[in-house]
């Protein structure tokens, strides 16, 4: 009889312990805090055009690859909605004329619920147009993911919760009357997933990848005044 | 007798194998080709000036510390001399104004020997001059590091390396009559230790470091014309 009350009391521990709170809203990547300093430090200007968002953001030289000096990379690897958050007023503070937004991938990753993250872009919104009125809003859809690589990533097999977020954010952005640049219809491949040219391990973009990522901001006019 | 020679060839074995070659010129980071992939895919110009290196260049967006927008960061973590000899045609093809060149704390924590380090500094020398003859090249110190922060580093603890290779690397300049910019003497706190007040891991900069440099190169009118 011990021994069954025993198993029982595990078996009730496990599946609490899996029911409670899975994920942190407090997380951040290891540098973030020094990486934050460094943005601090840089000089701000009107004329300025923010990138914000995670490692794929932070992965190229946006001044190069768009070949325009007012472009500044705010990229953190493996950032997520809070962290935005958590240093929005870097942003806001230097009154941008325009910010670039892609985040929500390491949020999934991390079991953040989908209505958190929408709830989070829903403060940048607020926020941004508070903070920074004359600030233009570009919102990108969440890329897909490809989980044929190896190894696998926590980012993989979570493809429903991109597309919900991904229609979410563009009933958001009607709303809002800001911008929301579809990314996603772009980089997909078969079955949605992120095509391979465009990827090294199905989460990150390779050269290929972020070209195309500045062609679609080229042709749709984004960076123009 | 059987035992007695059986430890015998253990121990030949552990001994030969601590002597043999502990060093491998054909390492490369992780992403080295990826990364490289990607500068050779930005536009060049003979108005470039490039800061090549290891991770202490890739840690900072040099055109908004110097606020120059000409300015491109090929720093690349954890590379190395041989690393910058082997993507050096990536640089030197596009016929750039100045290329800065800081490298060879990761050799060192790599057991590259001094001779070979100082021979691949040799090296891109002669073939930055022969591949573009109007480029400018500055030499910089190799910074000083701080062994008294946790976790401890392969970069710690072989500060007499760091100190004959700054002292070989001043007579080639002279020799070369190339540029010395010599970082490691302003970053040196006690005991030639890299100052606490500029680093956060006894290896890499923070921003107050990023700062010092950006002041250094300005002071001297390094960026100029």
């Amino acid at each position: 009889m011990k021994i069954i009350l025993f198993v029982l009391s595990l078996a009730i521990n496990y599946f609490c312990h899996a029911q409670s709170k899975p994920w942190d809203s407090t997380y951040k990547p290891g540098n973030w805090q020094l990486i934050v300093d460094q943005f601090r430090q840089y000089p701000n200007s009107s004329k300025d055009i923010i990138f914000l968002g995670n490692s794929i953001t932070s992965g190229v030289d946006w001044n190069e690859l768009l070949q325009n000096p007012n472009v500044r990379n705010r990229g953190i690897s493996s950032d997520i909605s809070f962290g935005i958050l958590d240093r929005l007023d870097e942003v806001t503070e230097g009154k941008p004329a325009k910010v670039f937004i892609l985040i929500g991938i390491n949020d999934i990753s991390r079991n953040v619920p989908d209505s958190f993250i929408l709830k989070n872009y829903q403060l940048m919104i607020t926020r941004i147009k508070k903070e920074s009125p004359n600030t233009k809003i570009y919102f990108q859809t969440i890329l897909p993911v490809n989980n044929e690589f190896k190894p696998s990533r926590n980012q993989f097999n979570k493809d429903e919760h991109i597309l919900y977020i991904n229609e979410e954010l563009k009933k958001m952005a009607e709303r809002e009357k800001i911008c929301l640049i579809d990314l996603h219809s772009h980089f997909s491949g078969a079955d949605q997933k992120l095509d391979k040219k465009y990827t090294y391990d199905g989460l990150h973009l390779n050269a290929a990848g972020y070209a195309l990522w500045a062609e679609l901001l080229k042709k749709g006019n984004y960076l123009k005044n």
